[in-house]
């Protein structure tokens, strides 16, 4: 029984060592992500049973997905194995001032992208659970993804779960206009939304002279309680100011900043998604900030998409305690 | 102008070192491999100039794959960068007695695999060549890929370029009756064929007591003029023996056999294919078989697909020279 | 609820790459292992659900520990955290003829090493479960988890789950005579038995022509229902024969031989106990001794103590299909 | 047919992973690299046909050296396999602030310094080229090779194509009275120079207030019409601003300046020729400039001698596009 | 004949790559390290006869660790391989802002810190040398340990070889009030102190205005002769101003400062040291702050503890030389 | 003061990694080695004090050497750096049948091929020792390596040390005439002699039914009182026989033989060297053989040049004790 369940794609991630590029790869590093796996996790290490829940192909790529999906701490009782599709896999280049990181997607027909509503139980599924975690990804894999979030949204509030979703939109994946129309019909089921200006304003034409008026935007346009967002000043690739933002009933709140010397960014806005429900699960929505951009802060110190933090440096990293090595 | 050309696939492969299986990887080495690729660079490691056909997407894993065609000797002159399908991947797990090496194919919807008639100029690419060789998988791939192989032949045998088919039957790529009736209309136009006895029953129901029955029955079923076969002994996966044999006219020729440490196996019988062409270019089918067989056996030695010999090894292997450092 | 309960220790295992001595090593790599985590993972790679159960370090290392026995799908729900006590460790350098390869314990006060009676909830444990297995090397670790063990077994008698025992005596944990005392007491708990004839000769002189005559000797003295052997012809680090004999009820079964290229050996007993174990759960002897010859042989060919395998693998190597790639 | 042909030594490059120290190590990375060969890799990467000529041991190090050439796009048509002489070495550790990053050349006797006038076909090699590069080493390394230096420029003025020269002056080859007399002949049939105004001052006495008096210095000098050098903040080893500055005509033009993350500096200056002579092929000074910087700059971010960078990045990066993730 | 001689314990380090956490490794890379045996390196390395004294255990690691001693140029004459207690490790995370790297010991038992009085020769290990230097973390070990030193320190000065002790107060080892006092039996007869305020007062309740106040007061209270601190600013963890301060005869100096970029800054204060004696040895306080600060700047460039520099990049250092790569 | 001294040539030696050829290469392994390094180290691993006498670049390579010859336990006391000649370097590519292993020497103009009579103070160097040895490589390097070998002969011989020599004929350093000419005149200062049965004929014309007619020649032509041979057995490259043959007094002994897999077999006839020298040292002929081929046998089983092997394994492989791994 689970306090959180999320649900969508995780994917084989390939990225040569050393800054290289792909071009001149001779070997490639296995790391495994997804958005809403990345947040399940970062939910685990905090000591929270969570369920992520998925489709695999029923191959060594899948097997191995699941087994690290246990490995961090994830439960994936709920995963099925199919016949049809296969694993998404993404190459990853890690990149340096002024050569940005790089990503290729190789994803198209995976088996969670064959997902059709009526395949997975969610009454089973979010019986005794508080919270639903989804992002904007898994509505644009497929439109029957897209129906089954929908039917996992509705099933959620049926149970009494609140919904979290991070809007995320993936250019790569679909169109703007597709993409509004669809989260348009999803947001007015959702509690706590995760969304940028650029996003806001991108999909749905909503602007603001700063967060607050953005967030009351979102908010009086989809009936969201809660839009949280992220704030990263990133000069380079290898550093990063990062601090995340919440609006609520009509008030703003803002967490510390974090200075951040990046190995890895892939991830932090997930790992963020798990220190806000963190804190919305028996908090408000200042805990849920404050957890959230700790984790996400220090998610870019540990390669991999996945947040191998523990709790007791997230919060040491809260209370500020020093880069000095315990001895 | 090269001696010859081929056509077919190259895909990205991933194998985890140290004989783990995939559940297990942390990493993967990366090579490049494909049937008709392998040989070209086998051809190209002889001196021969050689050009490589085929299509792959526009994206950094097709320029991996054209660099290290170019790296290893081969041209890359008529490869076409093309906006639709993937590239195609393979992953490899290296076994040991008694569990055998295994592949996992991701290669649906490649590139090649979406080619269609009259996008290749193949006089242009024939011009001034004499041998044109082709596997058994390029036809697997889709229709539209066996009908591209049906017209490259017919363009080969107006410009006077003898055709080399390897067989090469893939389970997991088509059905056999789909495959015996497809190679049924290619087989008829070529002159040297490779075929395993298991193939030739499997797909024609063509059998015989010993090779040269077998082969008997392709040159009078189909017409092709020369036959092939590998022959291996292999009680263990990292020892074999190894020779070739050919038949011609009614006669039948045997290579020495070689004794063999297991490196890596892929892409032997591709390099086997290689040195018959060369012998073929200037000599006789003996030639082939004994160049074939030095390059089939040295080939198990080399990491990765391509066979990275010289000729002067292949010569030395092929009088017996033995296993010393020169010094 | 478990199918199978096994109990013991699991060390982080260092080890040189590329057959370097450890003098030589700049680096190590690291896995884990442990008997009896061994054999539930076999279990569990056969489909069982299993509960390996333990005492660990509360730091990273016992956590990296948890983490992979979850990854391979063995719970860890009753594994306890400890203050007191450290990680065992072993380092191991891989040998080549005629230098044998060998292991470096580095273990004394793990955590496990200082479990008390009454630390367990035995009867949680036990329920719904069929087998309980152990090592003779638990009981060795030191006296107070020799008594654990003891209670243990008097738990899954009382709780009608019956005991396996892999004998496995490590002279360097404990002496010949100190063992022979512990083991005595608990052998007569246990139904299967697995054991060496040099273990039956040097712990408790049970001497006799052949196997069947040893293992009649342990029936009468310990009065265990089955004793199961393993079969190994090494002339050399690199390459074995293997098998595995058993006897039960006056009669003796032998599984087929197989022919191996190592890769690694340790664990290959622990498989071969999981073999036999998921053998017993719904069959007979025989079936255990099929089921573990084939684990024992494949877990050879895997790096690391845990047997990566497949249940299709070893039906299929059971059946005796050969050594080729599958494409 | 190439726009351009660029002739100097190359060498393997052998450099510790890590950080290490060479005396640490215990492997070494391989790269490629000689001044004149990336510079033509840079021109490759942007598509034009390029041309490298030099002279290899006829053995697997020249073999490696070829092949590579070959896999970044460049010809080597031209490169000759010569029976005396060696494959130069270099050995690279990389440092980090306070400690230099460092060198240590194994390059005397390489078969390029052996080269003699008459050995290279300049006629057929210049055929339908528009400019000739060539770096202040190659004459450096012996008076054959800057004898043959100076015929090649001959040859190139000859056949109507420009010259472009990188001043580089490099104290471990030669000293500066001599390095002065041998560039004070060639430099008169220079069209564009790169060159630092600490190497115009060392070598020739030519100093200035500012870049434009020393460039206005060599163009009166020499008769050079162009002469551009490299802006260069550096006050660590990881971090850098960069930029270039040109003149001719009596004009001095800048590019934009970039904040470079450092994975790899050596090449950048080869990188930046590369840009230069792409502007000044169809363009004029400015478009070189701009070029240039773009991609000195992003050859930081690249491991490796060769600027594996890609015509999209180089403009993206000239439009001051940002640091963000595609996706 | 050694110039300085040094007593304590060196560890195996084991730090798994790439930023990895531990939970997250496959492999760790293995270096050596420990106080004493750093600055005896730091010595070495500026071509001083040192001996590392110390008590290893009698098998492959405690093999490994003196031939690594003898690697570096240290004599390993005077250590004892003994039948008890076992090898020193310890784990390394390299860390990232906002996350600290961090360092789980497996220390206790070690064979050194199963040390007695009256196991070394201590007559014999002095003959001929100035210094003698150790760290707190020696009598941090054990009691045993304690009065070894206690008993090295007596026979030094008979000897009349000067005492150099780093403070370097590990609360991982023992507590407060337990290491004033045997630190406070110690001191009195060292003659060069290196200590943090932190330590000064957190030991000893010493505290001041500034580093002058504070040495002033460990003069004062234990008769030392001159104190030596380090200064550190470090808002990052791959990023530090470092420098060098000292107090004696009522004078304060100070080294130059150093921009530190950091791989790895194990060691530095232990390299410091090195420095410090260096100038003891035949100049006086100031130079050893300015070998001191320039040593323990360059080790922070340097993977593993060992203080790989050479002489000649610290003097280059210690005129300010630049960041160019010398060619 | 020694038991042994060596002079000779040490070099990098770069591999590639898992069985690449060089131009396959991305990285290369390096370790160092040297004929008569490799039989110092052999006896040093056998606790014997030995001197490794040589000349070596004054550079980071030479260091790196240096280094190692301490870390493996043999002295470097009388190793001269030199500010002429570079480092010997050797190249090496591992193969599998029918591919040989293969070297590429690139060990031209080394430091020590320039050495000159009186560089070394042999007086001084032979003081106390028992035994010199040398190989037939180090005259090859040079007419003044040859005369200095001359020179330390006779240098011995004065101070009542006797002369090992290991023949070891390179046809890549020099031609088989001149090399009898050389050799011969160093052999009659020789008291024990490794000689293979080809090189006594293809030298010296020395030819026999069997190994004792062949030794018996050596002895009547030159004067040598013992002659040494290997007998190998090697029908591939990763399993050999191995055993040790000699003569002396007219009486003919051999080993016992070895079944060996072979990691790398570099320096296996150098251990046998060093086991012959211990033998003798205090034994007679039998005693060496009987070490020496254990050594030779073990060294197979070693990564890189050096024996890092323990007296300890190679007295258990002289007592037949198995394969086992002790636990």
């Amino acid at each position: 029984m689970a306090d959180v369940v999320t649900f969508g794609e995780a994917m084989v991630r390939l990225a040569p060592p050393n800054f290289q590029r792909l071009e001149q790869a001779r070997s490639l590093d296995l790391e495994i992500g997804g958005a809403e796996l990345n947040t399940a996790a970062g939910l685990a290490r905090l000591g929270h049973p969570v369920e992520w829940v998925s489709r695999l192909p029923n191959n060594p790529l899948g097997a191995l997905i699941t087994n690290r999906v246990r490995e961090v701490g994830v439960s994936d009782r709920f995963v099925q194995f199919a016949d049809d599709g296969r694993c998404g896999l993404y190459f990853l280049e890690f990149g340096a001032s002024p050569r940005a990181s790089s990503i290729l997607y190789d994803r198209k027909d995976s088996s969670v992208s064959l997902a059709q509503c009526g395949m997975f139980d969610w009454e089973a599924i979010f019986r005794g659970a508080k919270w639903f975690h989804v992002s904007g990804i898994t509505p644009a894999l497929s439109p029957g993804a897209a129906e089954v979030v929908d039917e996992a949204m509705h099933a959620a509030r049926d149970a009494g779960v609140k919904v979290c979703m991070d809007l995320n939109y993936r250019s790569k994946l679909w169109g703007c206009e597709h993409a509004a129309e669809v989260l348009g019909i999803l947001l007015p089921q959702v509690d706590a939304l995760i969304a940028s200006e650029a996003d806001a304003e991108h999909l749905f034409g909503i602007t603001g002279a700063d967060f607050a008026e953005v967030a009351a935007g979102l908010v009086s346009r989809f009936g969201v309680k809660t839009v949280v967002g992220t704030r990263r000043e990133a000069p380079l690739v290898w550093r990063n100011r990062f601090a995340a933002v919440g609006y609520t009933d009509g008030r703003t709140y803002e967490s510390a900043w974090y200075e951040v010397e990046i190995v890895d960014r892939l991830g932090a806005g997930d790992a963020l998604a798990a220190g806000l429900i963190h804190g919305l699960l028996d908090g408000d929505l200042k805990k849920g900030l404050d957890y959230g951009a700790a984790m996400g802060a220090l998610k870019h110190t540990l390669p991999g998409d996945l947040p191998w933090l523990t709790k007791d440096e997230v919060e040491a990293a809260m209370q500020g305690q020093g880069l000095r090595i315990k001895r």
